[in-house]
């Protein structure tokens, strides 16, 4: 699939870092990176593929801070909890594949899975990374610190009910692996710490917490319990970080946030959200001089207002005071990334959309990162930034901006070739002509190449 | 499979009828069927394989007049059934096949299945019937008249909160086909008349009818209402049999019994069931003095103990006067056949169940045959009763006499070998040694030979 | 407060017969009755009280065929019930009265409680027919025929997993008393038989018989199952009718509707409504037909539109097919009189209901009966057939048009005064001026004269 | 009621302090207060009232430093909850005395009612203080902080469903009052404060604060989040203590009674409940060595072994982890005192109980308090401890002991006269013979005087 060496001459490059968009530029690709970049060059690249960039704009992969490779959807309510596991039950890592192979159909080259069963998710992982399954690149946090699993009041609080012990047994045992579940909360200190050193010593890549609690089907999201005391909670970044890993956070109050900034989080994920209740100006401010980069997940004005239409609860999310602390973090010049906790729904569940829910849905895996960039221009951000908030940012976030994240020689070859221009529309990224991955030509149209959940069964 | 010719020397035969045993009988079977049985013979028949019959008793093979070949216990309550039908979807006939090997593995040859989705139940039938899958005979009913699917008040009265509208959709049309759910209740008498019409001129072999409600995860079953007027009742009774199929009617109360004896039903289902209301003693006499055969569904005192031990719903069902019902219709003489409403469930499901529910557990397909014949024995028929209930009887009912049920010349050899005697102990059918089936010996040892509900997964 | 004689004169009679009204009659009431109507006398009538009818109308105290007189709709659904229950438990009796007197302030003079709580329900006709309490009429049911008890399936079906068992099993009895609940659903024939026998013994004045189902909370009114077979109906019809009992059903589907009328039913209350099902044209001219009366319950277009605005559940109530139904039944000249199934909801019932609830809501005890009315004339009746609807056509259906129903020499003086010509707009009947009930004038103003449900309550 | 003087002659003092038992003391009350306390006097004193103390024992009023004056128990589960407070609402003031009444008759003079409605409480402590009313001596926190009404999560979590909004809404409001609900949990830091402060500017006796959660109804009591963030509990502990209130928590884990330690806690509610995780050694040795009091909740063996025989779901809260931390705290010495978190069910809640749950029941208001000191010595202490503990302590713990506590010349006269040494058997307790409050004879058989939850109505 790799083509040995690739040229893209005469294009308009959005490089991904402050720079202003190079006129005229080639790029050449060698052995998956980027090896020469020239500005309104004399003459063209060589190479085994060139590709003709005149009229065309170019950008690197995009990249989201936050998504589920399974449908956490379907896991954070009760419709078609139950369903969704019994079906894919022993297919959760082709799963994850074909998630993965979703997210690079439409841009995304690189994913931040920042919650899932281990197993899966880490296989699908390994598998991407050695090249025996196209997909986007993974980077994965395996089961969230403090989350316990489907089967419980984390996810689907009476599903318990409606289901075999057995099973419910081992799915949560498979999402808690390797013992991260709700128990942790009412555990002594030295055994919570016991537990997180078990888990940065397997082969994650970055470490979550629940900081506030994750009751979405009993109170409709709107509580914002605390899990862990503050001294727990050092506890518990402190082995993480210690461990080299990025510390990334769930919160849903203004105290929460308040918490975990004082504490030194990494990637703090839809920080915006504060149970509608407006951020004090003293903590807008406090989040816009913090080092730690803020995974808000907005919504594009025509998703809000279709779920306004219908009266929809997800109105809720990103409307009202959740867009006008995002406003003002934006405003205020607070680090935003791009992150959209999208995850794959299957056919059946899709189906039972309704054409607003389906408008421009944030959690849309690959389709979502263009509403994010969307949204972000909507409230408040340039082009430029929002660009740069789905790219190199994410990259400097995760810390792995040395090889990910912008269009320069020497990193790694993902790169986006675009019809239309995204600094003049945001809304062009979805305008995709070429995705090039690890500096290989993907076959867009063929992905998934192996559907499990966007398969539409004929059954008897 | 079929072995060319068979031969049983020298065994003690019990042959179906009311003829006392043969001691010292031969049998010879050929093409399937039995074509020679003497009488203490000088010689020993020859044969392809001839088996040994000294010290051994034979039988005709069990008949159970109601089965259903999934799992009706996962459907018929809220915990499992999502996730069973979603799990199996699309290998239901695998699910149907697998259950009627089930069966034949514990001695029964030949299953009614009075209600199931009527293609895979169709379709298993019909593999069997070609010989292309081992498993025991099916005659099949398909859906039931009068019963909506799954997802629905006669299943998991509220299941569709927690499942895709799709999935359930598509899993109700299934059970429900061609068209035979609660909207009969609703319909005008002609409309009733022609959805019956259109079901038995599909290839169904018999018959069933909802005479009244099945709101069994509404009320615990508490329930008796009737579905349908006497009127619209004599139309769906002149359909079915006027087709020739043989009518069979689920009743749940005294005054419903009381209809489908009028009315003139074939097999009446579970008919000591009356929501614990003894029958009045002219119902036990009009029962007694009718031509059709009740099928009920007896519990061991192994069980029914446990049950009440425990405190368990189940208790109501085997127990007081379901049990003092039965006693009477046994003392009156009343026609009465073996029937167990056994189904199939899964690993997981069976692994939630307590070993109060697992012992002598009367819907335990297979096993659940040799409990019927012990629990009617305890209720008050001689072993020779019970052992002709469950075998011509059932033949008589359902009018296949003339090929089934006895071991006759002429018949179809359907055969077991027991090694003790089931006259001194009617449990000593489970003392199974060698089940042979439309005149070809069985290996038993290797059914199911496709296992899918019964495999115990490892699953990532 | 009754007057010794009070005369009208001068008015436009409409006196619930067919003839046509009368401009310019004079009406003298003695001992409570009617007892001279003279046309366009020379002179007019002297009494103690004189009312100047020149410019009014008079027509008959309005009748309504169907009323519960405490709160049925809290009772049938799970909002509110326990509540109302337990806030009014002790005070029923109050509470009817409070009901009767509602009634009676917008014209309605005799109401027929089919169906209630027999203690209070007695008490209360018992106090305004011996003069103690002021209040329209009552004709009360009692109990209802296999119906059971507020904390049940047939009203709300959990609730006992919220309230303690000794309160509802107390509710329970009360509202089921002699025993009429739903095991009568279960009983041998003669049992129930023995059950009806003890309730027409007691001193109700009519009895009415849940012909199908009532599960109303468990799924959403739209089952219909059948409660009694024929021949236990038929025997229930026997011992109503033959203790000289007028026989009320309850139905829901064409099939039961079917059934009362060849059974002989005399009032049908709601036998429009059939679970949207269109009645077939043989069974409009059945009903057309039939002696017995039909007590449907139509909607206003403005409450139709409110409930269709807003997608409310009450929009299948007057809708669709049962209007439909409804418009074919006055079409082929049905017998239907007037019936509003109303009740009387407490303060903070109805400070729960939306505006579009509230408008022309037709179970608003009183007010009701002119949206009857209304919607009667919108469905195709002409004005002059809905004003008899409403009043001499339920004394017929009820048996008592020897003595109500009509202005006529001899019958009991219940007469309304308007402001404005009913025949011209039937909604006048709301613009009422003088309410004469018994030959007495009624101080609407003051009613109700002991507030209970009706009174917003100061708490700590 | 109140007599003049009082003396007690020739009796056992039990004084609660550490001192030993007085054999032959001589006790004069007058005004209120204890006069003279005479060992082994010369000669008995003279008074209005005498009492031959000869053979009897004397000890102070028991003090029980945590019940809710309404039916918590029926607030906190689903069961019952509408039902009480729709019978009630109006009447709170009357339950609070009422129960004030039950806790006096059988011994306990004072009580500290951590939470309740504001207005009820305050309006019974004052009838009691003021002399209006008879009954224990009441101090009252009013509303808790932090936690919502009935109606939601804090109690019963879907409750509203089954009630009027404008009910609920009301009922919520009063028990929240002055807006110390749940939505504390989402406030800026600043806001809390305020709503706290204007709390202490109430007149509030004492402030209680749940630290965490009380999500009784959804999740069995198995979960312990927390609800306020170290600074905010701080902020609250000082504007509370700096009120001169004491501070009085609720905690459920190891981590937040670790919490609230380090913060200084006056009163410490159940700490040894810990959702069942045994207290490291290092926090019992820090709670011991703690200047705050715990309050714990015992059981007695015979509830417990009741509880455990007919698998309750109560015999998790004084069993297992919950005791085993007890008896530690007990053998460590750390502050233990009198607290049963009792209310007062009414008699259709009573009816409810079974044998075994109304034995012992820890939260019998009145008899709790014996079950209590029974309690405690069955898990180590000596009944001279559990009688501190019980009197004394709990004036300690709530800075009242200038005035309370013991039986000390100028404290306040509360103090109970039994038939049998409770040193000897501290159930001896139990066998009172007379209650002396404010230095007067209360005639506890006349108790309650205005019988209203404790009636058994006759209803129609």
């Amino acid at each position: 699939m790799k083509a040995e060496t690739i040229a893209i001459n005469g294009i308009t490059l959005i490089d991904g870092t402050d720079a202003k968009p190079l006129e005229n530029a080639s790029i050449l690709i060698e052995d998956g990176k980027f090896v020469r970049i020239e500005e309104s060059p004399v003459e063209r690249f060589e190479a085994d593929t060139v590709i003709d960039g005149r009229g065309k704009y170019a950008m690197p992969g995009l990249m989201d801070a936050n998504v589920h490779l399974t449908d956490g959807l379907s896991l954070t309510n009760n419709f078609g909890g139950i369903e969704y596991l019994a079906r894919y039950e022993g297919r959760l890592k082709e799963i994850c594949e074909e998630a993965a192979q979703l997210a690079l159909k439409y841009g995304t080259t690189t994913v931040f899975d920042t919650g899932n069963a281990y197993r899966p998710i880490i296989g699908a992982r390994d598998a991407i990374n050695a090249g025996k399954v196209v997909g986007s690149r993974i980077y994965a946090a395996g089961a969230i610190i403090g989350q316990s699993g489907p089967f419980t009041r984390d996810f689907m609080v009476d599903a318990r009910t409606r289901a075999t012990k057995r099973f419910a047994d081992r799915i949560d045992a498979l999402w808690e692996w390797p013992g991260l579940g709700g128990e942790l909360l009412l555990m002594d200190i030295e055994q919570v710490a016991d537990r997180v050193q078990q888990h940065v010593e397997t082969d994650i890549d970055l470490a979550k917490v629940f900081v506030t609690d994750h009751l979405v089907s009993s109170f409709q999201n709107s509580t914002a319990y605390l899990q862990f005391s503050e001294r727990v909670l050092e506890r518990i970044f402190s082995i993480v970080q210690g461990a080299g890993l990025k510390l990334v956070t769930h919160t849903s109050s203004i105290e929460s946030l308040n918490t975990v900034v004082e504490l030194g989080a990494d990637v703090m994920v839809h920080h915006n959200v504060t149970q509608q209740v407006p951020m004090p100006d003293s903590l807008i401010e406090k989040v816009a001089a913090y080092r730690g980069w803020g995974a808000p997940q907005p919504t594009t004005n025509r998703f809000q207002h279709g779920m306004e239409a219908i009266g929809h609860g997800w109105a809720r999310y990103g409307g009202g005071a959740h867009r006008y602390n995002l406003e003002r973090l934006i405003e205020a010049g607070a680090n935003l990334c791009l992150a959209t906790d999208a995850c794959e729904s299957d056919t059946d569940r899709l189906a039972d959309f309704s054409p607003e829910e389906l408008q421009d849905r944030p959690w849309d895996l690959g389709r979502g990162s263009v509403y994010w960039l969307r949204a972000m221009v909507e409230t408040g951000m340039s082009s430029h930034q929002a660009l740069r908030g789905g790219t190199r940012d994410v990259a400097i976030a995760y810390g792995v901006d040395d090889k990910l994240g912008t269009v320069e020689v020497g990193k790694i070859a993902d790169i986006l070739v675009l019809d239309a221009d995204p600094i003049a529309d945001v809304g062009n990224v979805a305008r995709l002509n070429t995705v090039i991955k690890d500096g290989g030509i993907i076959d867009t149209a063929a992905l998934p190449d192996n559907p499990v959940a966007t398969v539409d069964g004929i059954f008897d």
